[in-house]
């Protein structure tokens, strides 16, 4: 593997919408004055969970079936530093559905900052996380139920 | 109340003893340069579980017989910015124990930092926690098992 | 001290105000299934820029003048837990001010739970936040600017 | 890409050396009971600046250059939850050194657990962070200057 190529696949932003808003606060920076890195991963579930409510099931609708969408695998590309207050936008869309398994992307943008007008959005990170489904009592793999399979196939288009 | 008096009564330093250590990570740094005033209570964490495993019950012993001790009251005061890569002592007492009320003092000390000799140990913080026993599968308050009581109490030497 | 009374100073009602609105994350929580103590002072902190922003001086105009409000104590009291999915409206105001020393009071409050109907807004902590003016580059403590003290001064109300 | 493929490239176990150990924390712990899959970048970071160290030259030292490491990808495969007093064993290698790019390999470890014998060791996580060179005060990249180079060299082996 071509030690350039970024870990996180390329996200498609025709698959992306934007579907909620974060303000980065001090609890978010690290010493260089900038986002740390392991903050974005509390915003991409902020992201994630907002996307499926507006896909018409709460995550907690999946919760009362027993259910769970654990993180297999997760990957994220950092493009620029968000700093301080900055109102970051986060998109999310669903690169992969199928019965046993999840796939969503992430973009973060910073629409404008003050003061210093970034003259188009900058797009902060690009990211990747992957998610089976699982009974959570016994901890063990299940498919994806029917309803929630159909209610996030609305939200989704395969590639061709 | 004079806004002077600190919200964190006074720690007696014949209580408190060094339960462990944590080294200060950029995870832990905001933007100021300095340790996040909440990353402390992650720590106090540490200190905690640490300081009841010492007594002979750890924390795990306890959650078996269904019981948990959430907090019911904390407070810090910050004495001094603690930086990147110090290493943290933390030190935990016993203030108070009786059979519906634990209360764990604490005091966070730095005792050298490379290059710039501290010429003695730096205090950073003071604190105290307060828990209830609680039955986890009711959410309802317990009085603490003989078992546990005891354990704790050879930690313990009330006030006179 | 009598070890019932709360670390916290009682929060006065009057004196609050809605300022942010968070939504808790599977981030926040922890195994006992509920928010995570620290995890708060995450979001007082939030709370506590927006009281500001509102104000009508961001938080970002005092840092340009090379100025930091750092916590030298905070103290919170837990009254109910909030749990995943809750939306928490977070209430804030101040306590006081002189030009050394700010006070940040703070109720975090959900109005309703899905399903189950919460009869009236549960009430999940108060808490206080106090802050010295310090400038960044020396780490000493510095008067409140008369500007920001002005524009604090719009929002308090100081007891009789 | 296969979407069966990991997010992170295979890690090398030849390459890894256990450089630290961390206890779970209720902090770390989200309402599934494990770790949140977010806790475990700071626990990387954790070993990266003790594998750092353990070279020769602490994290501390770069700054002093101006210069620092910051993450441009990560990518982390959860192979299974850690649970609350889990002792980690974090692991890390280099799986690539050039003059401007570092790549750090992680493994996460349990070795046994309390009660319920694990009969051989646990693996966690694997993961990979990559990083860049940057001169800190202008945020552009940099050569690593020589001599870091050389003290991570000695801990790097070449594929062949």
């Amino acid at each position: 593997m071509n030690p350039r190529t970024p870990l996180c696949p390329p996200v498609d932003p025709a698959r992306l919408r934007a579907v909620a808003q974060a303000r980065v606060l001090y609890a978010d920076t690290d010493k260089m004055g900038i986002v740390y890195h392991a903050s974005y991963l509390r915003y991409m579930e902020l992201g994630r969970v907002e996307f499926i409510r507006a896909s018409g099931m709460p995550y907690t609708e999946m919760e009362k079936l027993g259910l769970a969408l654990p993180l297999t695998d997760v990957a994220v590309q950092y493009l620029a530093p968000a700093r301080y207050d900055d109102l970051l936008s986060i998109e999310v869309g669903l690169s992969l559905l199928t019965r046993v398994r999840v796939h969503f992307d992430y973009r973060f943008v910073v629409h404008d900052r003050r003061g210093q007008q970034e003259e188009s959005p900058l797009a902060i990170l690009t990211a990747q996380s992957r998610h089976a489904c699982v009974r959570v009592a016994e901890g063990r793999p299940e498919r994806l139920p029917a309803e929630v399979y159909e209610v996030l196939g609305n939200c989704y288009t395969p590639s061709q």
